[in-house]
């Protein structure tokens, strides 16, 4: 039985490390607050008091964590990952960071003999907790292979997507396409609003023909009846936005529709909306319209 | 059995005109092409000379015209249908039109006594031929209850979406959306291949998470592939998108990725590839990341 | 001494009236509001009670019209300028309007035997009342030559710029830079605002190089001071920008930034500001930013 | 006689560095190409072969680098200004970079008792030789007086815009509207052209109006026959809007035109004309509207 190092158990890594215990893997937790490693322990795995104490010994480590700047340091830090790995460990950083900062961490860890790939996920707290995650993974391809059976108990679509970093370029195309289609049935929504159709009968043409979507499916209802509690929050999807314009920018690529939808994202953000569900981008629409008292 | 006068028997009223003789309509057809008229003819209709001809006697009449100003001179015009409507007569336009014309015609036509619907549809030439198409109709419900049997033949999902103008409004958001995901792809696939990542692979994850679309099912392989054959024409999305903007205008709907689309779309048309299918968005997202020889 | 018909006497037209009189022109005007045509008599000129009257005699007209409809109907329509010319007369319509409504009034002017020029402003009431205006003229060469003295009395920029519809189409190129330029420094006074810098200081770097403009001049110390007494209204800007769109549709040339800030017009309009300032851009930044309680 | 260590030489540092010279500054000079050295010893200079160097002993050191990575190990770095500055010195960062950095050196020089300014400037290459460059100073009021009698021998237009950080911030609001004014103007450019109007005309009367800017009298002559040389490249255009984007950011200031306008710059340098003045946004502006072989 494998023995798994699993750092940064929160909204979505505590579930995912639960699903590992479940198929039957060793896991050795650890995350900043005491509650979440308590937690673990009652589903059956095990407490770690740190990084190194998650590292040493694990065949595979997997991190988890909220952006870029947790990931350098707990990867790359003084007490961090690779300071306390051996030969032949696997790294699997399932965050969500810069691309560039993947191929850094992957650059340092090959160093130490430790295979990496970037694993970021995409699919919400409900798929970290069903198991049902889309895994999108960079790195060399025996790697790959090599974690594959760790992520099938985590996500049923998991994918190889190129070397180093190609994991979080592809959650980076994600995160534009996903914004950028709730903005488009937000502002549809508005426009049939402000002329008197029927909204909800106007979407179910769209779900139906070339306009269908997972976000009309899965997130018109809601949005049609105003409820934006996450889900995945505004100030998450912000964040990721930033990473894509930023990677888009260093390879050259030119987003008009994407920098644009960035922009409307901050705005629902800076007009206090940062915690709601990013279908919350249908306040910022109403609000440009004039159609609203929030 | 009902006697249908069908008026314009282009790409895609000929085979709809063709599937309501399959379904046991006596349809008479004009189109300005004598072409036309001989095909419906040989599928088993009746040949009308005038719009007039299709018109008199007929207990429904379908339009499906290019474009505004032809369904304002084949309905309204002195030699049009309300000049030989009598009481009674069911109007169904199926053109892509102004939500304002259509209410206009609506207007017209009631006080000659004639009901009248705007019933646009989406699913192209392809769904035209298979009777698939999505219908969204606007209009009085009476009046949309006595031409459901006429409609079955011609699609799948027919919707009832308001009053007159509103089939149209629907259109402009579809179409709104449809141009929106076609260029957010365009951009993921951009950003994916200048980064060197597998876009294939990138796009098969997107496909199966909250990104997905049926822009993403029916036409990623094909942008993949560079093959842009319509389909639908940048020119005609180019057109819906003008209508698009200006019922947005006129209702103070305010829609920014629908305005940026729309002056892409109408740099794909400017740039030579006004006669390709939609999806060359892709082109114009390759140009300006300098990532082509066009 | 020459006959001049002045047709519109709104916040421009009736200043623009006045200084042709204190030129030693004989001036008939003819307005909606008896009000107008009062005010005209008491400042020297002459009342025509209606279009015909304000046409038969003169040797110019002049129409000052708020938007495209109103030119159609006063000069093509049944009751209006061309109905009642003689061939001679001098056409300078100075309203904006659309370029194409402004090739067909000269089109149907030219039938008669009336040269016309199309001569939109810029310059604001003020402009008007100071007789300052800048005049971009369209039209035959000769008829410019023949209007020059009349419009020397108006403005101090009269320049020819092309022929029928030229001087529709620097106006809108003018509209569009004006209010692409005040969003611009809106979008720069919040950064420095929200980042706790001295805007006031910053603006007046800003004015001084590459950044300055006509805008940072004269509209920056209002901007400051949240000052939007018109001036120019929102409303009216709106409008404009509804040609300038139309008209770069109809030539092909494609203006992201001026669709973009048409939608931040719509905005601002949409939120109820449409009869402040156009410098009310800034509203709806601030909104975007959430710096505002408004 | 004050005694300035000058570092970094380039296009900008060079000229400035000799104007302190003729100001009667005792100039100790240090950049990575001897060369650049060996000019400003010409110029009547004094020659430093490190940081340390140019640092030991002087009263002010000025720095002017090319991006934010120089100016963190000029001055950050181990063998940095701060590590060999006495207490008293007076740094001045005339680069352009990122406020955040700004801030940071700020803080790291406070630490040594050394007041540091960050003094980013405007006018390029010419204003620079000139000594008429605009100059934004953020920091302390007091540091800004010590440094005034420097910085008039540089620039014209010297402000004092806030506490540290508000140079940087000062800067990228300019070149956030510099950018934005050029696009502007690029795209009444080919809207006038596009539509046979003599541009050059009517670029006049935009000129003399509310439409007026320093780019119209500076640069749409070169535009207009499309001379590209720099001037100020795009290249240098991008990094800046860069750095513009990212305060937003961080301020939580929504940009919307800026960001769109980042986006074309992006666009033209991937086209290849990233070495070309920023007015080739107008070659972006043609590329988009089909209107160029290039």
């Amino acid at each position: 039985m494998k023995t798994i190092g699993f750092i940064g158990l929160g909204v979505m890594g505590a579930p995912m490390a639960e699903n590992l215990v479940k198929a039957g893997f060793d896991v050795v937790g650890y995350t900043r607050r005491a509650s979440g490693v308590d937690r673990l322990a009652a589903a059956g795995g095990r407490r770690a008091t740190s990084v190194a104490e998650a590292t040493r010994g694990a065949d595979v480590v997997i991190t988890m964590l909220p952006d870029t700047p947790e990931v350098s340091e707990v990867v790359l830090g003084d007490g961090g990952v690779l300071a306390h790995s051996a030969p032949g460990l696997l790294l699997i950083d399932m965050s969500t960071i810069s691309p560039q900062t993947a191929q850094r961490v992957a650059a340092a860890a090959a160093e130490r003999g430790v295979p990496a790939l970037d694993a970021p996920v995409s699919g919400g707290e409900q798929g970290a907790v069903e198991g049902v995650l889309s895994i999108m993974v960079g790195g060399p391809a025996d790697a790959f292979a090599a974690a594959k059976p760790v992520l099938d108990a985590l996500g049923t679509t998991i994918v190889h997507v190129g070397p180093a970093g190609s994991g979080q370029l592809v959650k980076a195309a994600n995160q534009l396409v996903v914004a950028g289609t709730i903005e488009l049935v937000a502002e549809a929504i508005v426009l049939l609003e402000a002329t008197g159709v029927d909204a909800s009968a106007g979407l179910q043409v769209l779900a139906g023909g070339l306009a269908g979507s997972t976000v009309l499916n899965r997130k018109a209802a809601g949005m049609l009846e105003r409820r934006f509690a996450p889900g995945f929050r505004v100030d998450l999807h912000h964040k990721d936005l930033g990473i894509m314009l930023a990677a888009a920018r260093d390879a050259g690529a030119v987003v008009p529709l994407g920098a644009l939808v960035a922009q409307l994202m901050a705005a629902v953000r800076a007009q206090g909306d940062g915690g709601l569900d990013h279908t919350a981008l249908l306040r910022g629409v109403e609000r440009l319209s004039g159609r609203t008292d929030v």
